[in-house]
């Protein structure tokens, strides 16, 4: 069955693979599985069509004969618990596996976020000195900690995991910022990530789409 | 195989049920399975040995065996792809059911999770008057569309789901606001899953550890 992915028709982040498309091209690539890509406008994601697909308007999503998905992390899971390559088959480390990539996208994320706003729309209100470090010392407190975890292993638990490609999509958006090169083996780690021929792949074809 | 799971010494929420160890014990509910409380201290959780169980050191965490989890959302998914009761047979069904696990935890939670910061803790910071009505919008931005979703249904999805479980485990955090108020359909949909027995003996079982 074909698989289909919608994306951004032009990603606000301009190619850099930011958006959460990359993901789910990244699983698809690793796991070897074809796939189609609608891009949805703006205007289109907020209109019924796309809003039966995504109540939250948003992207990406996932359509697979009958079934629709949204949201990121249960597509990648999806894709990683229908198809070998993303998952182990040892149940307790599957259980690991899933376990950092609830911890990639609930604990790790969450204050990444918060650093965009931070920095760059709120810069003109009044707050946004005051702000801004705290933003810093909360994204910090999770680098941290995952940093020591991490040690000198090649991947958070074994081999590659969906785990490891979550976690890696999530530091990557911290490059731009400095925080990243503050913890030597996180950088080293998104840097293997980035290496893998699938991420390799996922990366250029968004970036086809998306390049100004 | 003794299921073990941590929790607070003394939850912040005083017993309300809020803390993420209440989501675990409704899952062992749910699906039957007995398991034990180990309690821990704000100062044990930063400790050597809990941070062997929890790197970023918070509870709940999740032992049985061999096998170590964090991650709340990791161990509902674990539970709950162990023993029958809380993801359908039917495996679209069940791609959907951890959709709304993810749905709840990365879409829903996030700015639910702004708001004690920016209603309590910021109150006297100069920029508290101003960022507080965003992060209610926020929160109504998906509120709405959840609402919309659900429709007149019982639960997201055909039967009560760890999607569900999870999804009312988040929502439940509002009740205090007045915001889930504002939308019936999620205020009546939180009750019924409020008045679920599983949900009964695990609210039940922290206010024994918790009341003040």
């Amino acid at each position: 069955m074909t698989i289909t992915i919608t994306a951004f028709e032009r990603s606000p982040d301009g190619g850099k693979g930011l958006a959460r498309d990359t993901r789910l091209r990244w699983a698809l690539e690793e796991t070897g599985q074809p796939y189609e890509v609608r891009l949805v406008s703006f205007r289109a994601m907020k209109e019924p069509a796309h809003l039966r697909l995504h109540p939250f308007g948003q992207i990406p999503t996932y359509e697979e004969g009958d079934l629709v998905l949204f949201e990121t992390g249960a597509i990648v899971f999806h894709i990683a618990s229908r198809h070998p390559g993303l998952l182990p088959d040892d149940p307790d480390a599957r259980a690991r596996a899933v376990m950092w990539m609830f911890a990639a996208l609930n604990t790790v994320e969450p204050p990444v976020l918060e650093l965009f706003p931070a920095r760059v729309l709120d810069a003109g209100k009044p707050w946004a000195k005051e702000r801004l470090p705290l933003v810093e010392e909360r994204i910090r407190s999770r680098l941290g900690p995952l940093a020591t975890r991490l040690g000198d292993a090649d991947w958070l638990d074994g081999a590659f995991s969906a785990g490891d490609l979550m976690m890696a999509s999530v530091l990557l958006r911290l490059r731009a910022s400095g925080l990243l090169d503050e913890f030597p083996k996180l950088a080293a780690y998104v840097a293997r990530a980035e290496a893998r021929p699938a991420y390799q792949r996922a990366f250029a074809a968004q970036l086809a789409i998306n390049a100004l």
